[in-house]
Formats: structure tokens, C-alpha cells, sequence
């Protein structure tokens, strides 16, 4: 099976040029001018952009959670990636404290595996570190999961403390891996929580109060120390605001280096929507969404080049599971549905604004994530044998963000009615053709698990 | 004319994969695995390592100094670069004081015109801004030259004062270029040579001593206030040491972003060779060398992502030009040569012993300066439709840096004795082999000024 | 002559306690409980705080400038400064660039010498530093002039260049003094100055406009750099924004310690007022008033010991004189009136509202300026031996200023109908009432010079 | 019950002058140069140094632990105290996990009343915060206890984790009273313990590389940020390191301030003295000694005016008790021998060598501690009303210190042999004379307890 593309404009991470590309077994085989013609399908991509497929490296689907799931289960939340130029998710696979990592990953790859659509791969969250656990990191390593995600939130379920933490990063190292982080103080939050519980403030807006930046800069600045100490390659995920971003840039006067993400709510979203009852629940997640100087913050930190990577946090919930926490807010499911619009979004507030170049969109989308998370060259660029994995974007088409439209499983959408410039036109994965006109060509099962390598600092 | 380079392992500034190059009319018209061999010649290069062209944008080639000139020519400068893998140079057209930018460019240009064996570009170093000069910022960005270098030392010759300086940076701002500097304290400077001097310490240790850490720290400092006050696009040249890169860090936490060039021997070579008595005239350069914890502070640098460009400040002088300091620290001709070095040494220092990665020492050797400068996508990378400038490596082959051996046109090398690994085995320019196995195969006049395009901070 | 003030609540930068003071010989003799009443007179302080008169170093009598003077003279001037509490002010005396410092000396001891009505030192600002100042540097410390004034603005007339700044700041350390500085950026002023003129933009507002803070900031960073490569004692004269304390606040990470002067217009008035027309010209001054978010960074700073002392730049105008401007801000007298209310508005804004205690007061007002300027022990506290130099405080009445009641020689008042709460009851000044009730006792020709000792930075 | 001290250099935290002291009552009554002489007895001081007497705010005297106790008693800690010129110590009180802050109170209170020598206070360790504690801070403050101390340190026995850190800070600042703070991360440092343990790493030494300086950067962040928050006044006890302190000074740019401790052996001993196999375990002690970096940052702090007290953590044990952790570091008691000896070591090696100013060592012996602690003015310095605690301090006597002469109960001295410049004459506590020539002639009993006042952050 072979295909040619013709006449797109390329953009990688580094270069921006006009060329052919010619696909064979699922990777590309030739970029060029004259390529031969003699192929099974020939894709036209005049004036469009041809990106490498995106990549979410923060995803949460069919997340066991108070009894229920998150709403997406692998078939439609990577379809819906898809949809969005998203060809690849890394999910997070959640150790139950008391329990094995190995038995978490059975049960994940048990739910994913013959569902998926789209590629995917899995973070292992570590929520209790302890002898049997540190045997098993190397055993992970070796199953292509290289990157290890902790929380120094949510107490007596998913945090470990400091004492785990250098232990975890001790061991993590030795294993050629990488420590993730949720970077938020989870005892302030408690006890913020609770307080204004306690004192009847109930709406989503007490959410927000209850995680003030401090808890989030306080925790990057720890996590950042440790990692300091340990050298440990370590990654902060879903960073928000200016307190946390410059416990990054402080550390880099005593030469160090740790990775950045963000998320594309916390570019274009802000605290304000917290304001409107309860229809803020659509917002709530953890961390909240910040202030206008934050997002200042995080678009410069992309072109200073201390945010590597902008992901979603997706985690999608229906209606009726926000209404859960109705008259609580600290009883509504954390998270929003964000996989499909990541890319379009970026685009079209990032390059169509001014505020990004082309190579860093894709740096940032893809590329960046392709390598700090050891899926590099297969993903996350174009070139000669890498996959096929290949977003044609049409950068001026102008459309509108609505639930009638999306293809997440949520009955409501967090962007409903926001116009976007730029739309995902077709997508091919793995040389075939994925999306095509608002359409999926692919069935559940063709997404493949993509084992990962040891990691590396030095990107 | 068609070259078919086949089988070696390209690096760009982001990808790593092993093809086939295929090269026409100077360009490069297609990379894939199975390319049609029907061309003019073919290049095995299985084993190798294939860059982008070296791009050095810092070198002074025939600079006038003292009544005579820094002894490479564009002849024999651009072609010891060639040797070295570096196939263009940016060098620094100096404006005379009470003249015109104009006059500077047709000196200038009169000497490279027809000279020049590997291409080259020009910075424009305004030394006297006026009305006048004002004036012909816009015809020199016109002209393709859209980097202007200031100094903040030498007074009465080089040096404009900060009112001049924030003059410039509005119209360059306007125009669309960029702002350069050498970012010392000229006026502490001064004090401190005659100082020393006039304490009759002349020896070239007091060269080092009259350019403490500090001034070079408090001018980066106050070229990053000016830069974040008039928003005008900024650049460091020759960044040495740990007070100068904070300035830099520390302007991250108010957003802003200025770029930075090290050179090879700050990396590499420290202040303690100036001990050796009048041998140290060798390092006589400004700003100096410094100590073994700014080499560590400029390799995080380069990491962090705040270190854009490792350039040499190229300024060769013969021995005997050096001899006329030989009474006098202040009198020794500034500069050393490094032009022909550059790549060699930083692969060996860098890539080998794993400070860096291979896509790092291309985005640093080559594909910044283009960007920054505006060269992309012709030089700077390997990709359809740029210019066909390759560095074919040999990573394994060890030799060693000797005077003997070197092509440019000094009487003694900063690095004799210096055994590297890795070689550069054959060098392509627009298509044609410059040099192959040690041997210079285009004559002078093949290499072509590079018109540059306006800048952009978001690179 | 022997006075007893009895029963007052005594302040000073450390103490607080109610005692009765013995006076006698113009120096305070005893403290206590039960002191022997066979004096003079005795001053009933019931229900009063006793604080140590008031120390200004910051003033600007009778300056030459324009063809004319700051419309203060050494009569009117030290007379208001009595009436507000302050029994000693440190005037500036202009070295006149080509000429000696003696000369300038000379000149400004002919003008105060029996005509000030309170004690009065100088600062020497050194405008032009050569072999011949430096020779002198010595002789003035010998005078008991131990402070050299510099300014890093007004080129031409009284900036010096960096190089005079480092050989000036390495002579003064080796003679026991202490440079201190008007840090702006003289340059970027002038070009912004300059710019606004030329674009027709000419009220009050563009003063404002054209020092922003970055010009502070910048300087300041300059001034600490070079200080603390010289080691030699350095002092910010009226620094006024968060960008110039920062870059104190960022020194103390290399252990360096500088002292810092505001003065009582920055804490309390802010660049609103430049938006009144030309009325905004009873407020330019240089530095400019600025935001409400640099008021809070001083009032922190002076908390954190970081700020030392609150001036008043008293350097005043009368209308006509601000009227020279009318039509070119550059043209304004840069001053305003302030000598005779600093403490009063200190107290009021300061101590009445719960920012500072009553002994940082006497710490700012006072006792640091005695301890840093060489006066301590003679002045700046209340304590056996020093200088009976009292001040009798009112801490509840309330009061209006107004130019109707000031002492000052200029037709308008910079802070009125502002009220206060705190008044200034009774001042003596070594010993004898000089201020008693709202009445003047004693003649011009009383004050003396105070000749002042070398400094150390441990104060 | 009258005493008059003549003819001594009187020093406080501001002044330096000669004079007679009259006392009467227990208090100081007058302050003059020709007081009656009327009096029970006279004591001549001509030539000596009058300083308020000593307060250390951190001692742990008869302190439970491990089944015994710390070596010193109320009666032989305060009575060594007084021999050195500390006529007022500050305790702490520990609360047991479980029990409530009033049975700790009355437990301390029954171990000091009717036993100690000098005065004394305490501050309560709240080591288990939750709603019972929570109601008792009132009570606590109304006994004048004003201060609560917290430990990051010590999980499981002593540590509280930062949900109870924020809801003890919200509950202090709303009863007027500060939170202290032991700023180490314990979970760190327990993983670095038993790591060592199990690589059988149990030499004193490890002591010291289970703790480093990271842990306790780490932790002076994360306070700073949490008092940041809540706007409750902190205080960091015992800080030792560059990296602590620049916690402190990095706040000072968002306007924070917090109170900062450190004690004599962190500015004069240093970390070195580990590696002397088991001798090493004389200077056990948590945080550990650190390096000349952190001596000079120390110093350099408290003349920035960022470390407003020296204490000294005493808390001595016998050799014998030391032997408990012969083979394992994690056995020896913490702590080291030191109440006796800080006013002359400070003075010796501070005033002494001229790093610091008299004025500056009684602020720092003394009135901060009295200010910040809320026993100002009846203790902390010398004037009128203020209790008549004196220290007669000849500076020019030279002596060393040994077990040999010391007071405290421990058989071994953590400064044997070190000849200090400046000897404690006499020491007058509440007007009786406590030590004179070396001997101590007042009785245990003759101490009293401090009832302190609500704190404020502006001293």
C-alpha cells in the first residue's frame, strides 16, 4: 500500500518547505520534488499544511473514578483525537496503593487494547512506592513505560510523599526513566478545601479559591529541588502560572533543567468563568484555570523555551456526572473534554495570532512529546521512516467549537461556540487514512500501543 | 549537475534517520530510500553522519586594526572554515565613525566580491548613530542586512552610548532587524587596563584582569533593560560566563526573551592559560576566557535553550602581529583563530562526551544562526528545495588540531596538540564538493554573499 | 543653661519608655526616673512622644541653576526644616565640572555660613573626576565631608561616565567614605526626552513619560555592580520603584549589602497627579512620582531593613520658576517642597496607619542617616552625651497643610489640604527651643556646620 | 535595694555612649553622667562594656527524650547561661501527639518553676494540630506563651504536615502570635537516613549527608510560601545555609518579610568537623554544620539585616549519651553544648574581627529577641524602666574554652581550646548582681517566668 501526498507545505520543528511525500508500509519512504506517481492513492495537499500527527501525552480515558469512568472510553477518545489531528495519547495507568504496578497495567491494557483507534501509549502514576514497587520499575521500563507520574496531591489516594518521592526518582534514574509530576500541595488544598466546606461555600468558584497559585509554585519548587538532588529527569505536567514557571526558571541559575507542560485550557481560558454558578463545574479541574498574567506567562515560557509541551489533561465528564457535585464543589469530577481541540485551538490562537511560529506549534504539539517521552523518530516528526502519521491542515478554514459537532463523548462542550481559524482536513495514520473530511475511515483496534525507550535529558 | 549522497545518517536541528540525498542545481530536490541513481555522481556515505553546512556567525575576516589587518582573507578565511565544515560566515562590516553605513557596505563588500570562497553575509556594526545613520537602516535592511552590532566597549572608536543604543533599537525595531552587542563595560574597562598599566602590570594576564566577570555582566544586564523597554529584537554576541547568562535568566520571569551566542573557546578553554606569560597573548581576546564554572554554566545554557549559537569571533592575528604587545597587555592585537575548529571541537567536546545531543549541535552550529538571522530555510538545514551545503562526518576518526595542519592563515594554533574526535570528511556547497578528504576542490569567487531576510523573535 | 523635659513617652530607632531628660550645655546629661528639677526650665511633655530631631539628608538650599536658585535659602530653608521636626539637614554641594572641589566648597560654606537657622552638613557631588579630584578626595574626608554625591544622569553638566565612577568609588574607599548616587540612565532619558519634544508632546505628563522605571532599575543594577566590585560603600540616593529595589533585593544573594534612601513624596504620592495639565509641574522631579505598586515595594522595603532612610530631595521652586516650563517640560525646575513636612507626613501615613512602628521611624527619619553619614552619636538619637536636638510630639492632633501656614519660601504647596494626624509641638535644637508652638526662637546664624566622621558599612 | 554602675561604655541595638546607670527595684531608674551616689552599692566599670543582658531564644533544657533527658536542668542550663552573659532563655515546651498543649505547659512549667537560675519563657511545639489544640492557642496566648513552634522534621514523632501547618497559621495569626519554624524536609532526610543505615554508612559523618542543604532550602521555600499565604508571622529557627537564606531573600521581592534565627556554631564551626570518625558526634546536631560558603552567607545576612537573631539550640548531652549511637548516626542525641559560650563567641569573632558593629550584636543577642518574642522593653535593653539585666563585659581579656571551666553539666566541650578575645565580668539579672568573677551567687528559685506579648511583624 502506497500514497503520495502532493504539494503540501511541510513543517517539522525545524523546517517549513514544499515537497512531496510518499508513504509505503506505513512510513514514509520519500520526501522530494519529482517523486514517482506510481502509487495507490494520490492525496492533493495544495495550499494546505502538512503537520506531523499530534501528540497528547495527557489523557485520561475510561479513568476509574468514584465508581463511575470518565466518559471516553479508548474507542471514542482517541477517534476523537483523531478528529483533531491527534494521532497518538499517552494515558496514565493509576497503581491502586496497596496493589502491584503490574496489575494496574493488566487492567489498562485490558481496556485498551482492541479499542483503541488511534496510537497510544501509558504513563504509570506510582501511588505507593514501597520495596515490591521499586522492583518493578525496571520491569515497566522494559514494557516501553519510561515515564512515571506522581502526585503530590490527593492524600490517602493517589499521593506519595517526599520520602517515596526520592526513593521513586533514586530508582527511576537508575532505570534510564523519567518522574512526571502533578506539582500541587495537596495538604493546603485539603485544608482549603475543607475550610470553605465548613463555612458553606459550596459553588464551583471555592473550587478555585481552594487551589491558589502558591500551592502550585510551592510543589513545582519542591519537585524541583528534589530533582536537583536525585538528578532524576524530571517533567512537571499541566504547569499553569507564573509562581510555578518561575520555580523553573529560577533553578536554571543553578544549571538545571526540567521539563514543562502545559495544557491548552490554561493558554486560552481564565478564572473568570468560575464566576458563573454552576456552570462552572464545566471548568472545574485540578489545577484551575488561572489569571490573564498567567497565560502571558505560559506563551512566553513557550517561545523561551522552558514550556516544552502543551498537552489537554483531558478528562471528560458528562453532565449528569458533574451534577454529582452539585451542591458540593469538591464532589465535581475533576476534568474537561479537550482531546479533539488541542490542535485547531493552538493554531488558531498561537499561529494565526502571532504569538507562535509554525516549527514551535509543532514542536510543542508533537515533536517535544515524541522525544522527552522516548517515542522518537517513529513519532512526532516527518522524515524518512517515521511513521506515517500525518495531519493536512487547511490554516483557513474558519469553523465553530460545539457540542452538535464534536465527536467526545460529553453532552456538553468547555469552548461551545468559539471560532476557531484552521481546521484538520485529513489525517492519516500510520499511512492510512484516518479523517477525512469529518469523517473516520478507521475502526476501533487499529490503534497500536507504542512501547517507549529510556529517556534522555538532553533533547 | 546531479549528486546522489546515499546511505548516511542526517541530522537536523530535529531529526535523526538514515536516507538518501538527492541534490540538483545546487539544491537538494529530494531525501527517501530507494532514490533514482541516475545522476552526475554519487557519495557513499554509509557510516557517516550528514549535517547542515556550519554556519559561523561571528567571524572578522580582513578586519583593519592598528594600521593592518587580521591576517585571513575572505580568501583563505572562508576557505579554512570550508576545511572545518563551516559553510557560511556572517562577518561585521564596522562603520567609521563621522562616515556612512553605506560607505562601510562598499568597502566591504569590495574586499569579499570575488574573494570569498564559502558564502558569506554581513552584520552591519553602527558605531556613530545619527540622523543620518538612521536614515539608512531601512536601505541596509533592504540590502539583506538585518542584524546591526553595537559595542559597548571601545570608546572613541567602536562604542556608542545608551542613548544611541535605545535610538537604534526603535528604528531597527521598525524595520524590522535586529539588535547585536558585544555587552561590556567599555568605561571599566578603560579604567582598568590604564590602571594596570600604569601600576606597570603589562603582562597578558592583565588583559584577563582588566575584564572582570562583572563587566560583562552589568552591560548584559543593561542590553536586556533597553532591549525589554523598546521590544526591539536583541542578541548577545560572545556570552562568556555565569553573570552575564543570569542577566539573561533572570529577564525570563518578566516574559521576555534576547538571544545568545557562546563561542567554541568559552566552552572549551579557561582563563588559567593566561599564566603562562607572554604565551597567553595567544587568548588574547575580549571578552576573555573565564573560569571552569562559566564553561559549566554556558553547556546548561546551551541545554536550557537560552544559549541559541555557538560561534568563534574568528580575529586571527600572526605572531608577530601579536609581538606588538609584547610590552604591553594593551597593545596585543585582540582575537584568536578558531574559524577551521569550530564544528570539530564542539562535536568532540560536546556530542562525544555527551554534553549534547546531535540534534543540539546542528541547532547550534547551523540551523539558529539561519533562523535568527534570516538564511532559513536556505542554509541551515537539510530539507527539499534548500541549499544543497553538507557536512559529510566521520564521527569515529580521531586526529589532532596543529598549526601544521591548519588552513588559516596564522602561524600558531589556540589548540595545538588538541586531539578531537571526528572529522569532516567531505563538505558540499550549493551542490559542489568544496572539499573532500583534506583537499579544497572550488576556488575563490564561488562563494556568494547571503541576503538575509527580516528577523523574528519567535523562532 | 539646663533644661528638664519631663515625663514624654522617648523614642529612638530602639527604645520606648517615659522618663524625664536632663539638658544641660546643649547636650542631654541625663535619663530618668526622678531627675533633680533645680534647672532653667522645665518643659512639661505629658502625654507627648520624644523623638530625636529629625535628620534630612537629603536637600537642595539656594542651588544655582538656570541663572537663578531653589527658592530656599539657607535661612528659610533650615528654618522650615525646624518647624517640621528636622533639626539637620545634608546639603549637596555641585563641584562645577573644570573646577575643584574646593572651590565648590568654598562657595557653598560662603552661602550657609551664618545664615542657616539649623544644623547643616554637605554632601559633595563630584561632577568631574580627575587627578586633581582625586588629590582632593582625601582633604574633603579631612573637612568632614565624607559622602561623594554622584550622577549617572544630566550629561554634560553633572553624570559622569563609569570609568570616573570606579576611580572615584576606589578612592573614596581607601579614604573612608561612601559614594552615593543619583542612579538613572542619563542617555535613555535624553533620547526619550528629546523624542517626546520632537513629537510635540510637552506637558508635565511626558516628564513622567520619559524617565520610566526601567531607566531606574538599569542604573541602580549598574551602580550595585560596580560597588560591589570596588567594595566600596555605596548609597541610592531617592530610589522610588520595585525594578531599583530588586536590584538591591538581588544583591543580598551575593552577600553585598547597599544602602538605600527614599524619600516621602514616593511613599505617599503617585504619577496620577502628572495627568492634572500643567498643574502636574508642581511634582516634576527626577526621579518621577510612580504607581501605587512601587509605594507598597517601598513601604516592604522599608520593613525588610532594606530601605534606610526616607529624605525629602527638598529642592523648591516657586510658581514663576515652574513656569519656565510652561510650554516644555524640559524646561521645568525639577524639585518640589517637602523639607518641612517629612516627618509629619511619616508619622501620619506611616506610624498612624499601622505600616511602620514608632522606632523604625526614628530609624528613617533619623537615627540611620546620623549612623551612615558619620553625625552618630553626636546626632540622630536621645541618649547622655548627644546633642540635646529633641523634637516634641503631638501624636493626636490633627492638622491641614497648606501653603497659607507653611514656613517654606514658595508660593504653592505640594501637598495641599492634606490633613495629618501627629504634630510637631516643640523642637530644640542642642539644647535650646527653637520651635515652640508654632513660633520660630531662635535667629539664622545659629545653625552649625556638623563636620562628620568616615563611614562603615556595619552600621 | 539600690546599685549604681559607673563609668561603663554603654551599648544597645542603637547607642554607644558613657554613662552611669542607676538601679533601683529590680529596674533601671536613671541613665546620666553625674547620678547621685547614694546608693546600697557602686560598682565601677571604667574601661569595660555595658550590654542588656543576653536572651536566647532557643534552648531545650531537661528536654525528654529517648527514656532520658538533655543534660542541662532549669537550674544548671540557666545558671551556665548567666556565667556567659545570657540572662534570659526561651524553652520549648513539646506537646505530645495525642495530648493536649496545657498538660505539655503544665509539665515544662513544673520541671523550670522554683529550679531555674536566670529567667525564662518558653514557646509551645505544636506537634498535633487539630480542633482541641486549635481552641487552645488562645489559652496559650493569654499564659503569654506567643510564639508555636512547628517541625517539618520528624515525622511520626514531632512533624506536622502542612494541612496542620496552614490551619495552625490562620489560627496564631488571629491570636496575635507567631509560628516558628524547624525547616527541614524530614521526608527527605528519613529516606537518606535509612539509606545510609542500609548500606551500613554509620559514622557521625553520615549524620551530615543524610541532611543537605537542599533539604532545608526546600523547606524555608515551602514555609515562606505558607506564611506568604496566610500572612501569619514566621520565624525560621536555626537556618544554616546560602540555600535557606535566599528563600527568605527571594520573598523579599514579592514585599514578604520573615524572621530568621541562626545560631553561633553555624557562623564559626563548619562541617569538617564530621569527618573525625566518632569525635564527629560532639557537633550531632539537626540541621548539621554546613560550609565556609554558608558561614560567609550567614554573616553577610545578619549585616543585611535578613537574620535578626543568633541562638544556639542548646541542647547538651553527656559523652555516655552520645555512645547511644556508637554504630549508627541515627542514635546519637541531637544537639550540642553551646548556652554558655554565644555572647563570647559572637563578640570574639564577631566584633572582635570587625565583621559585625557593637550596635549590631546586642540587636542580635538581645533586643530582636526581646522585640520579635514580645518581652520588649522589660527585657532586651539598657534604658529607663526596663529590668535591670546587665552584662559587664571586659573586651580585652583573652581566654579558652574548656570542660575544664564551663558550667554546663556535659563532660566534654564542643570548643575545647578556643581562645576567645573578651570575658563576661559581672552579670546583673532583675539588679542583683548573679555573676561576679566567675562565680555565680544568686540561687536556683531566683528565676522567673516571662509572660510575653502578642508578636507584631514590624519591630
Amino acid at each position: 500500500m502506497s500514497t503520495l501526498i502532493k504539494n503540501g507545505r511541510i513543517i517539522t520543528a525545524t523546517d517549513d518547505y514544499v515537497a512531496d511525500i510518499l508513504i509505503e508500509n506505513e512510513k514514509i519512504s520519500a520526501i522530494g520534488k519529482k517523486l514517482p506517481e506510481k502509487v495507490d492513492s494520490i492525496i492533493d495537499a495544495k495550499g494546505m499544511l502538512i503537520f506531523p500527527g499530534g501528540i497528547d501525552p495527557h489523557v485520561h480515558l475510561e479513568m476509574p473514578f468514584m465508581g463511575t469512568f470518565s466518559s471516553d472510553t479508548y474507542e471514542t477518545g482517541t477517534r476523537a483525537a483523531l478528529y483533531g489531528g491527534t494521532t497518538t495519547v499517552i494515558d496514565f495507568i493509576l497503581q491502586k496503593q496497596g496493589n502491584s504496578l503490574r496489575a494496574a497495567f493488566d487492567e489498562w491494557s485490558g481496556r485498551a487494547t482492541g479499542n483503541a483507534v488511534g496510537d497510544y501509549s501509558f504513563h504509570m502514576a506510582v501511588t505507593d512506592f514501597n520495596d515490591n514497587t521499586k522492583g518493578e520499575i525496571k520491569e515497566m521500563v522494559e514494557e516501553g513505560i519510561t515515564s512515571f507520574k506522581t502526585f503530590m496531591a490527593y492524600k490517602g489516594a493517589l499521593m506519595i510523599d517526599d520520602r517515596q518521592m526520592i526513593g521513586l526518582m533514586e530508582e527511576v534514574k537508575q532505570q534510564g526513566g523519567m518522574v512526571t509530576v502533578h506539582a500541587t500541595n495537596g495538604d493546603v488544598i485539603d485544608y482549603l478545601v475543607q475550610k470553605h466546606r465548613s463555612e458553606g461555600k459550596l459553588s464551583p468558584l471555592y473550587h478555585y479559591l481552594s487551589q491558589p497559585e502558591v500551592t502550585e509554585a510551592e510543589a513545582s519548587e519542591r519537585f524541583v529541588d528534589m530533582t536537583n538532588y536525585t538528578e532524576c529527569p524530571g517533567y512537571i505536567v499541566h504547569l499553569t502560572c507564573e509562581g510555578a514557571l518561575n520555580a523553573v526558571r529560577n533553578a536554571t541559575r543553578r544549571n538545571q533543567k526540567v521539563f514543562v507542560e502545559t495544557c491548552i485550557q490554561y493558554l486560552v481560558l481564565d478564572a473568570s468563568l468560575y464566576e458563573k454558578d454552576f456552570d462552572g463545574a464545566k471548568w472545574v479541574m485540578s489545577p484551575p484555570l488561572r489569571e490573564k498574567k498567567d497565560q502571558a506567562t505560559l506563551w512566553a515560557g513557550i517561545n523561551q523555551g522552558l514550556v516544552q509541551i502543551v498537552g489537554t489533561d483531558h478528562c471528560p465528564f458528562k453532565w449528569e456526572q458533574k451534577l454529582m457535585g452539585k451542591d458540593d464543589f469538591s464532589k465535581i469530577p475533576n476534568g474537561h473534554p479537550a482531546i479533539e481541540h488541542r490542535m485547531e485551538l493552538l493554531f488558531s490562537e498561537g499561529v494565526a495570532k502571532g504569538k507562535i511560529s509554525l516549527n514551535k506549534y509543532v514542536e510543542v504539539t508533537s515533536s517535544n512529546a515524541a522525544k522527552i517521552f522516548g517515542m522518537f523518530p517513529k513519532k512526532g516528526t516527518i522524515a524518512v521512516d517515521s511513521d506515517a502519521d500525518i495531519v493536512i491542515f487547511d490554516p483557513n478554514t474558519k469553523h465553530t467549537i460545539s457540542v452538535d459537532t464534536h465527536h467526545m463523548n460529553t453532552d456538553y462542550s468547555a469552548y461551545e461556540g468559539w471560532e476557531v481559524t484552521g481546521k484538520v482536513k485529513t489525517v492519516l495514520l500510520r499511512g492510512k487514512v484516518a479523517i477525512d473530511n469529518n469523517e473516520c475511515l478507521i475502526d476501533k483496534g487499529y490503534g497500536q500501543f507504542v512501547k517507549r525507550k529510556k529517556v534522555s535529558q538532553n533533547i
